[in-house]
């Protein structure tokens, strides 16, 4: 296709369908076709509010960046791919110069051209070019709807198995039932999780989590009246310890807590769950200002890390556990869109729900005259 | 001597000299004759306030447990030790048993004996008992003062070398120029750093971080009015990255920033001046209740870690530097007592000063009939 | 029962029933009344030869160390275990004071008393005494003979899980398809390998290794006249490499490599098969001398370890992935013994086949008045 | 200047000087006119047998490869470099995109482009060029000759600090006083080492390392007839514990041993040495076989490990000891020559001497038109 249909964000909650250039590779990089891309919270929120801590839109942007392709055309030093090959898109090229990304950590290169993160235009479009090393080929059993999720299990990946050293036989706790919480849930199934407790406000993402891959759920209880939220959190941490079964003295408590909801309450209640020792993996964001118990941080020598996006080796990681069936990605696409219906997607993730009341997990947009329910 | 007295913390801001009797050892414990005691603020805080955090001083509890002293007798299986060794005292220990213990981890022992912490008695008397291998003898050169504070030393260790995994050439940022602080920035000279920045609220203790360890020393500006916390600790840091040339875009920004003020606006500052993919070790502790920004823990993909007491190979490391030459403990020694005059030592570290207006970094008790100023 | 018949090595093939005390135990020790050990290769090799390396039978010493059994007794200290219990035995009891104790590497501790180690006694005896927290309970599920076999699979967990940190998705070679190389594949297969390449000269035995755990199996060529070892070697490894798909370059080639043969040209071809970065885990031991390839060991800055018994956190993780149906041990134990039938045991495990000429692979023999068959 | 004259090796024993063309350079390199240029063992290696292993001199090749220049020309692209800017070069330029080079541990790179490696060409020459990212400024107090000495430190660096993970306070002991091994020392002692053993067949060479930065000496016996290698150096490495006083039983013995000889019996002897649970670094070359005891590896859980070049994170840290005079490189450079005396400086490494007698550590080679005695 000559044209280059392309979904972009003008200002906020100001999106337009526009054309623009079909972008030019060059020698080591592979022009791909989008068929599939998922809407992220991320998505929404540039639509709403135009920035992300300081990232800020200050021109027109393409959004998307969670995609799938096949790719159409490839540079002259590219070695790995052919025109035709399934891929999934790992959507943040870097410098490969700077220290961050010659010690293996190429997530912090302060030089990342990352999709639909401003001033760089992201994957709703009929193509996306990127470097060949990039583009990860897609096995057979793996469909284009699994490798545009490839970009959040990611995520999950980088933030259990990685920074979380997540390992067999370990016990995780998980706040926050959406996609990145379930993801994170599917990687610790996955790397044979003694025990995996999710945690959530919503008890029908609760139920859904439990027919995913938690082996507890567990919900939070109602503010008390005059209740600070430390307090309550303190109480929150009681109930579930009593109510899910965590042993005390750190002996069997949780060796690795994700925080994928950004709550504040969440946190709190994460440091006192975490077992001595253990490791609290902040991967959720909401308000960035949180009032933490530094005490348990000390007195238990908690390790609190903040989890980016996701780095060398989680994306051969992700797409070989889908691969080998250890990780089902499908029950998550709870929604399908046509390319020019976009606008309704990004509606229905901002909701949580579609104008038929069915509760969204991930919204899925086809490329440019691709079917909606084409896998 | 056949005797035992003891300084006895009755209850808050009650204590007195008692006789207690001469603790039996067990076949592989010694019997320690204490020689020299230093006052740590958390000796202070529980004559002041009868607690720290969950542990509370509910029946009479010897104090101090900063010692050093000479070996009094020994249990029939001890092997490395004898009579008239002069030894620096752990002063923690542990059940051997549990997972912490036998993973390297003994710190977190959930059934720690542990001098001065509630019910445990502590090392202000003229006995202590303990298992052999905690009591590390002292090379010729290191005396029984640099002996007691070893402990101290061992926390710097802990924080700096062990937890903080501070390598030759990489940059540390200290908060707080207290004893612990002080003990951080040795132990990162010692350790070779290639910049050491003392920050403080007052300018005295700058100018003996200074000439003590530090390469650089900042002091942070007031309030302005109607700031909030976090706005101040953004302008905090944004200085400091000015005046004393910390470059930008975590290319050569701080290694290892350790926190050891407490103080809510240090720790926040501490997380905007850490480098991308940096850590930040919590070894102080103020009012437990800290907002931080989980911005900067994320995008940062900041390691913020919690540092308890000590533990396996700490104590040798410091006293190995020791000996060495490479830390010198003398300089912060500002103050001796006898051991009947260890109110006057709890006074003076209270406020921060003796009655002649001298400050105090650290004040020594002697043990029981030991002069003040022996060494 | 008041007496403690015990199988007794006295010489160099000289092995005998005697009547030993019972143990008296100390304030944290457990009496256990043991019901089933299996045979080790160690056990073998003292009866045959007197010694192992520099550890030499000077005096009779009763055999076995492969046990579990039940409590018959515990001292009053004793907090997690009481008469009834069904337990699995760590057979080696540390000093707990030491660097290595201290440090989590307590397998290395100059001190240990391990069981049918000279000078120690051994477990094949009604009673044998330990500390509380080398008893490990048995979940329902898992049986005394699973328990016995604990012994060994901890050392599979210690080789892969623990020093070859492996991980989900990795892959695997192991030589040597005896119980120790079984094993490994077992724990590999557990922590979600991506392959498992087993290696041996005898088919029947890569048959098992194939129905048990293993993915693929490679049967090595034999010797050409004139070759050398070295030479043999790379010419296997080529043909390992072709035959079974093991990519060049070091892009694909193998992550972990275990040799739980002991035999040289197995350790040569292990170093050519790893790929670059790669670790070599030597678990088996022959003849101690073995020629390598360094040129293997620089260039492709492999990670070349000893592994020894088993350490901290090793049994609960075995006992956890049994209990949890990962790790199926019952196919292992192909031969039972009466207590009086000790000697039949030893020679079937000795010659590898029992007079009815099945292949051995374990052989456990059951505890004084202890049916063979009961598990 | 035009031309680009060249020290080209043609085939085995005969090199020439050949003007090459000058190269051009892409977007992101830049051109260096080379000023200085260390003789390494492997350049003499690849002149006197055409080979190392399977890299095979097969078309003319520049030799050398440890230099420093003077920035001549920039691509468009390069940030950080100006033309005059005196840098160091390390010599590999690297896929970038390779799992072993987004890892971090690009050293491992299959498609690694080095220097005077077939079929590359080195660095004796006017003109280099190299991305911009492999010239480092050097610090004004920083020569260019020891500009060019960064490489070989580069390797003590890699062996030491990055896979040696050597700490202050450690002990090392060094096999072999060639320029790899004293750097290797160099930065032990930089690294604050409590002990430095160098061990070498040459009694001279010892007074040097002595004089350099070892704190221990130990010249090792003539064998005894009859006496096997593995004999031999197990007698070797008793007498050396007790000469240089290594303590028994794992507990004081030597943390870090390199062994940067090659030499077979120097390899056993390290790994009798080396205290349980330490490591063995292989830098050093010699006969690829090499017999070990694999029972010491096992009993004591060595870590035997290869090292390869340098990595992420290598260079700059020896250019800041060297700069913070932490490490002195002077001594070392013994011999120096001009462009047009290199086949000289390549005699007098091959034999260890020069025609006047003075031994070689490390000869220097000029760029064209550069003095020698020029720092």
């Amino acid at each position: 296709m000559a044209d280059n249909p392309s979904f972009v964000l003008r200002a906020v909650n100001d999106v337009a369908y526009e054309q623009r250039p079909i972008p030019e590779i060059s020698a080591d990089q592979v022009l791909v076709e989008v068929k599939k891309t998922g809407i992220c919270g991320s998505d929404v929120h540039y639509l709403v509010e135009g920035r992300i801590g300081h990232f800020v839109v200050k021109s027109p942007m393409v959004l998307g960046h969670e995609s799938a392709g096949i790719v159409a055309k490839v540079g002259p030093d590219v070695r790995h791919l052919k025109v035709g090959d399934r891929v999934a898109l790992e959507p943040g090229a870097t410098c490969r110069k700077c220290d961050a990304c010659k010690s293996g950590k190429y997530e912090l290169c302060p030089d990342i051209v990352f999709a639909a993160t401003p001033p760089y235009d992201g994957t709703l479009a009929r193509y996306y070019r990127l470097p060949e090393d990039l583009a990860f080929p897609l096995p057979e059993n793996v469909s284009l709807e699994d490798g545009a999720m490839i970009e959040p299990l990611a995520v999950g990946i980088h933030s259990v198995a990685n920074l979380g050293t997540f390992r067999t036989n370990q016990s995780i706790a998980v706040f926050g039932c959406g996609p990145v919480g379930l993801l994170c849930m599917a990687v610790a199934k996955a790397l044979g999780a003694s025990r995996i407790i999710a945690i959530d406000i919503n008890p029908a993402r609760l139920d859904f989590a439990k027919s995913y891959a938690a082996t507890d759920v567990y919900l939070p209880p109602k503010f008390e009246e005059g209740e600070t939220k430390p307090e309550y959190s303190k109480r929150n941490a009681d109930k579930m310890k009593a109510d899910v079964g965590i042993e005390e003295r750190g002996h069997k408590a949780i060796d690795l807590v994700i925080d994928a909801s950004g709550a504040e309450v969440s946190i709190q209640t994460a440091l006192h769950i975490s077992k001595s020792g253990g490791t609290v993996v902040q991967v959720g964001m909401g308000n960035p200002n949180v009032t933490i118990d530094i005490g348990q941080l000390t007195t238990k020598e908690l390790n609190y890390k903040g989890s980016f996006r996701y780095g060398a080796g989680d994306y051969p990681l992700a797409i070989a556990l889908v691969a080998q069936g250890k990780i089902d990605l499908k029950p998550l696409v709870t929604h399908r869109y046509t390319f020019d219906q976009a606008i309704a997607a990004f509606q229905a993730t901002r909701v949580g729900k579609s104008e038929d009341g069915r509760g969204v997990i991930k919204a899925m947009i086809s490329g440019p005259d691709f079917p909606a329910d084409a896998a």
